[in-house]
């Protein structure tokens, strides 16, 4: 497999890219690659639901914000979003929630896939969408909820806002401005401007181009009111501090009141899984360089620049803006002899359409690439005096500039004070170390799929063929990516029995929101606007709601959504009944792919009726799931919603939609590569033999633990699950006064993460094996529950107290069972090592945590450094 | 760095190399790899010398002796040698001393560099060589110690040795297998066939063929007697079972009385740094293979063997042998042709010297390759025929061959419940979790130079460019790696003072012998041979005496062998001196470069007298410990001395001598560019700066250790240390009845590896920072240290209990601490946490380890699996 994959990336061919447009190369630290992105400890954990035994992501993820916070010189940041285009759109989405105005002004000179994400997400949503005429003092009326700012410009050019940002409030409306993250270190940041929301990418902090991600975006948001409304009603996963049942520090996810799975239909977005993998990489590169660093880094792409568009205009070009951070626009003299030194330097270039260039320097830039830079426009210098002049170039954007950002940042310890290997090292280490991942034990989340990522698999994310391509550079240096795509599309539409596939949706949701638009363009092409009625069952995924209300289904029956095998953990024989007579009232039918998982080589949704799916591929198809992403959500459709599939407006898609619904043409495209090496390797028999393994597991599992005392709360007729099922813990509550959070917390004690908890139905667990796990690992994970069903006995016979038991305590740390003081009516070993196989497990770091108490007291960055100890 | 290096790894060509001698392509699990070469966690330990924090990989080298002693079918097994060739020579060497005979039969059939390290250990030591005419009946007189065989032999031909062995026995020898460790797995193992040593290499269990390694080899003899008195006499490191402090299981390194740091020129061999890491990668295969999938793979390799043997036979070619494993010879027709074919398919035989070829297969191999072979003979053949009759191909080994195995291996359940990704990934992580490594803290062992690896130079150790190439490729195939070795050889010159270097030598002491060799050589070619006095302070490394034992110096002064700056930490002012007396009396000055992280870009050898020194290059030049290896020792010698260097049978090294120390012409060159990535990136003004902050760091730590009432040992005239320096712990014996010991194990109660220990000075401990480690973490360092003084203060002042105190009972597991019986006079927090980082410290698995109780009940495999729980 790898040695076909290798010939595959050899297709690919790696150019230096200065195409700019939100994406710039970048010296990724080896160090962090090598421990963070290539270390199954970091790649493997679930989303930290399960806050005790996560918080080493959640403190890097923490980091994120506070390095987010500190360079917008905003408030309140989240932990991730899915890329810059969907927090363009986001951000307007926020800010015509809050302003309850449905009118967004925007800079012209927004990156093209920036607006082409933004009018996408705003055309259903009945938001119009309004270009700017001048940027530098534009007319905002009373209507307008936001305006929104590229900063610096598509071109490179840095614009004074302030006028711009005075009319926008004194309009009562939001500024929100799309931000260069790098830029921020030298140029006066959002906040320092009074705008109130930004968002960007953090792609450049040591993330690979890899031809369009996975990379993190941000939103940061100002805190104008005591409420925190704009944080509170912002979208994406927000880190919190809170503390734990001791009174330590302790962090969690925050404001979980606003997501999905608790808001449904209510909830600000629909982003579950985001990018926190990618988050934390960013954040380490923040933490590893420290701002003296990374300033230095910006002050040298922004010397390179000021020279490079110094000698251009003694060259007699003409460079478009005076005021840049690190790109700039030329008019060129010759274009086709441009072309042709490109390519014999293997230089990638933007070209606009007016004959003018777009040259965006990086991280990497040496002399060496600046001599081949001038070559390409016929100047040709020495590298050595190239060298000598860019060290004695005055940067135009210190000293006394206007836009020169004059506040510090980075200034918290945790940024200051791990910048050499041996440091960096360590401190991720420790962080890794407080989390339960897939290399300690099984993650049996219902509904998560959360199965083996095989190194073999992984491997070639880390070629160079397929990390440094540039997302928008020209397609025939992408063959090999071409040939991944084709065949993906190819192979996953014969397993699903759809006609095609498109691989933009860059999330499980993102992808179901897809999907919706198809549909809803369909209906519209067929002269059916009027369905936008979408039936959803109560046992849905919480993101199903919230994307279809997006997609604003009303009045007529439109779609269905729904899942199978149930999330009920059933195969509903009635599913063809279903999809039948959904069609038969003129309405598709959306098939979440989620539990695809069960499916794969045994039922084709294509041919039980679905006409479209999104399948996860962070979940079945072995893209490891991060700790909260990346994710990657294809969708596949019937023929007659082809033309409606996601398109993209640089990269030419053929048969598709206008529409993008994210800011590159095949999404998170080196992650395409685990999931191709994964079907590679499996092949047709080995696939379906994984899906009957996965069902013959939790079947496995539900006999043991009903023998054992627990309700399985649904079985088809046959008294059978499908690769998932639900346990029954509600009667607990009354017989012991546990409630089901109690028997989760207390699965740490064991070694285990708690299963899906409280949904799709309340008071139960729902249990997910999937067909990597060998029966010792689950035997030894139904041993735990039934020995917490034990416990609970105890309980109720009146041989454990019904306050201070193992399970109401749990889960216990450390420092709890080590201190002299023990005054609990149940032993150490009980609360340390209730099993044999504790003696090697991972213990929680903090005791369980108070919830209400974080979000009454919203911390969401970096807390004083007496808190650490 | 990285792209430049990238470079010179272009101009390797990676040929498929069939050539065999001991060396085969793998498949190396992606899992293990990722997991273990190229996690820290597991390359960053030292040898597990403080067993209480290296349980994890003692439980790994125990693994591996099983599987050795499984294999060979012989009793007991050390933790590996350096390679092949050594191995042999420490046989023979083993051979005489237990028979105290003096000659040695050989095979003719040995691989030739087996035969040419042989030699070259047997001459200083007056062991006679003898080859052997007739293989299946050799006649063996009375003088004999020991007769070595190669099986399969070098052709790839199984002989029947039972005449040998009985012949051998009959007269009172011993005898010596040279041991493909796959064929094992089909063909009669020696303890089987009643041989008493086994000698070979783990190579193609799993670790890549790297241009010569760093490789596995293994020694495993028979327990004739009570006494076990081959195992007692056996070179290279022994892990043993033993029992902790409360009784439970515990491994650590057994027998280490054979060692040279106890019993100097004593010692059974000078082995000190040997293969840990590739020894546990090979382990890792066996455990993640177990012996079903062994025994299918060289069934696989087998099968294709007997088909190509058939195919050549069929069309007219002589295929010599007819016993055969997977190696076979063949007498060629138009070697010309088959040259150019060989060339055209890039694929790389066995030439010899008849005109015959030798075709060794792996088992990469696949229906292409074996198409592909035949191409190379004229036969062109449909590649779905070759599958077809490659399955249907009947094993010769199989059913009732006389050689085939019939003895069952990997039993233990240990090899034979991992065999899943998510198994051996737990599995690996588990005992990763275990141990003590730079990960986790600074490892400030005096003379062990336990510094920073960064990944950036590890990483070029895995690109298939210099992984992937055969140690007797053609020269022309390995254009990247000759310019690596030409430019560490000019670097290292420079550094050094010295005219050449070799980089032969695997391991420090290696390169101690080798330039002691070229020492003797060199005298012997002036007339000098009566100089066999080789003076050694006392404060000598340990390696010494027994390096310079093997090449035997007596009578006259021939050389002194000093270490600078000193082993006491002081650069001795009369170093000058020392070496122009020698010099003056007619004897040559080898000075042990292990202190050379003190000299680099401050002095230079060269300069101030020296005439050969070799260099660790696993100390000052960053290639990572692993545990216990792998080691680089290249030597430097001024010109006089260069015509003595190291040579090789198989590839001619210009202006080199004939003898050869290891069994590829670079030693383990694989790991050669780790060295070369870190002076590459370091350049001279950063070695300097690394030299003189490491000296910097030493004198700080000695300053503050000073100041909180510990004596500083050794001084120079100033009151300065070098790089590292000794604390004395003699008086807490007598003032709290603390031994350094005590001091150690309670270190590891603090999060610390103890420095060295009573070594190079009794009752002390010698510190050694390395420039790697900032101030925080010395501080916290010295802060434990100066914590434990006041721990023995409270001893001496009666507060806490002479007996039964902290530095007693170290160090303290988890289970100890949390245990509900707790009856110490002293707090359970005082155990756990005496310092506040401790919260996230590694606990020991183990409390101390009763080290008498292994040795009288010596256990070196794998034990009960109730012992594990």
């Amino acid at each position: 497999m790898l040695t076909e994959l290798r010939g595959i990336a050899e297709k690919n061919k790696s150019y230096r890219s200065y195409i700019g447009l939100g994406y710039y190369d970048c010296i990724v630290p080896k160090v962090i690659i090598r421990n963070m992105l290539e270390n199954a400890g970091w790649t493997s954990p679930y989303t930290p639901y399960q806050p005790e035994i996560a918080q080493g992501r959640l403190e890097s993820l923490l980091n994120f914000q506070t390095m987010i916070c500190d360079l917008t010189g905003l408030d309140v940041a989240n932990a991730s979003l899915l890329d810059e285009a969907t927090a363009v759109a986001e951000a307007a989405c926020l800010a015509a929630r809050s302003t309850k105005r449905n009118t967004i002004l925007y800079d012209k000179q927004l990156h093209p896939q920036n607006l082409a994400v933004l009018k996408t997400r705003a055309e259903p949503l009945d938001i119009t969408l309004v270009p700017i005429d001048d940027i530098e003092n534009p007319n905002v009326t009373r209507d307008v909820a936001g305006v929104i700012v590229q900063y610096p410009d598509t071109e490179g050019k840095i614009f004074d806002l302030n006028a711009l940002i005075e009319n926008t409030h004194n309009a009562g409306g939001l500024v929100i401005m799309a931000c260069d993250l790098l830029a921020l270190t030298m140029i006066r940041p959002p906040g320092d401007l009074g705008a109130d929301i930004a968002v960007g990418s953090a792609q450049r902090f040591g993330l690979p181009l890899g031809y369009g991600g996975p990379h993190p975006a941000f939103m940061a948001v100002a805190k104008r009111d005591a409420k925190n409304s704009l944080a509170r009603s912002m979208p994406g996963r927000i880190v919190g501090v809170s503390k734990d049942a001791q009174g330590n520090k302790a962090y969690r996810l925050a404001l979980q009141t606003r997501e999905q799975h608790i808001r449904r239909d209510k909830a600000t977005s629909n982003i579950c899984t985001a990018q926190a993998l990618p988050a934390n990489i960013a954040a380490m590169y923040a933490v590893y360089h420290g701002p003296q660093r990374l300033n230095a880094i910006a002050k040298s792409i922004h010397k390179s620049t000021a020279y490079l568009a110094e000698q251009l205009r003694k060259n007699g070009f003409t460079v478009a803006h005076s005021t840049y951070f690190d790109t700039i626009k030329v008019k060129t003299k010759n274009l086709t002899d441009l072309r042709v030194k490109c390519e014999e330097r293997r230089i990638n270039l933007r070209f606009f359409d007016d004959g003018h260039v777009g040259i965006a320097l990086d991280e990497t830039i040496l002399a060496q690439d600046i001599q081949d830079i001038l070559y390409i426009f016929g100047i040709e210098m020495e590298k050595t005096i190239i060298e000598k002049e860019i060290s004695e170039t005055v940067c135009p954007l210190i000293g006394n500039s206007d836009h020169a950002r004059r506040t510090p940042y980075l200034t918290h310890e945790i940024f200051n004070k791990y910048h050499s290997e041996s440091q960096i090292i360590r401190y991720m280490k420790r962080l890794e170390n407080k989390d339960l991942s897939l290399v300690h034990s099984m993650i049996p989340l219902g509904s998560c799929t959360m199965k083996l990522n095989a190194s073999a698999e992984l491997l070639p994310l880390s070629w160079p063929q397929f990390s440094n391509i540039h997302p928008f550079a020209p397609i025939d240096q992408t063959r090999g990516y071409q040939q991944i795509f084709n065949d993906l599309e190819k192979w996953l539409s014969e397993m699903t029995g759809y006609d095609s596939f498109s691989l933009q949706p860059n999330s499980g949701a993102n992808g179901e929101y897809a999907g919706l638009l198809a549909i809803r363009e369909y209906l519209k092409s067929i002269d059916q606007e009027q369905r936008k009625i979408c039936l959803i069952p109560t046992s849905a995924h919480g993101t199903n709601p919230a994307s279809a209300q997006l997609a604003n289904f009303k009045e007529e029956l439109a779609a269905i959504m729904i899942t199978y095998p149930s999330t009920h953990g059933v195969f509903e024989s009635s599913i063809v009944d279903v999809c039948n007579k959904i069609h038969e009232n003129g309405g598709q039918v959306y098939l979440d792919g989620a539990n695809f998982n069960a499916q794969v080589g045994l039922c084709r949704p294509g041919d039980y009726g679905s006409d479209v799916s999104h399948l996860n591929l962070h979940k079945t198809f072995c893209i490891p799931h991060g700790g909260g992403g990346p994710g990657m959500g294809p969708i596949g459709v019937k023929s007659h919603l082809s033309p409606f599939l996601p398109g993209h407006p640089l990269v030419p898609l053929l048969g598709r939609s206008e529409g993008a619904v994210a800011g590159t043409p095949w999404g998170s495209s080196s992650i395409l590569t685990i999931t191709w090496a994964y079907i590679r390797l499996m092949g047709g028999d080995g696939l379906r033999a994984a899906s009957q393994v996965a069902i013959l597991n939790a079947n496995y599992m539900a006999k043991r633990l009903e023998e054992g005392g627990y309700r399985v709360v649904y079985k088809d007729e046959q008294g059978l699950n499908a690769h998932e099922f639900i346990i029954d813990c509600k009667p607990f509550k009354k017989s012991a006064g546990i409630d089901v959070v109690d028997i989760a917390k207390r699965l740490m004690d064991y070694g285990f993460h708690s299963p899906t908890m409280a949904w799709p139905v309340h008071d139960c667990l729902m249990i997910e094996p999937t067909e990597s796990e060998d029966k010792a690992e689950m035997d030894r994970f139904v041993d735990s529950l039934l020995s917490i069903r034990e416990e609970i006995q105890k309980i109720e016979e009146g041989l454990l107290d019904r306050d201070i038991n193992p399970l109401k305590m749990a889960p216990h740390t450390l420092q709890v069972c080590v201190d002299s003081k023990w005054d609990r009516p149940y032993s150490r070993e009980m609360a340390a090592f209730p099993a044999e196989w504790c003696h090697h497990k991972l213990f929680p770091t903090v005791g369980r945590i108070d919830d209400q108490y974080g979000d009454r007291n919203l911390i969401c960055s970096c807390p004083p450094m007496e808190l650490y100890k």
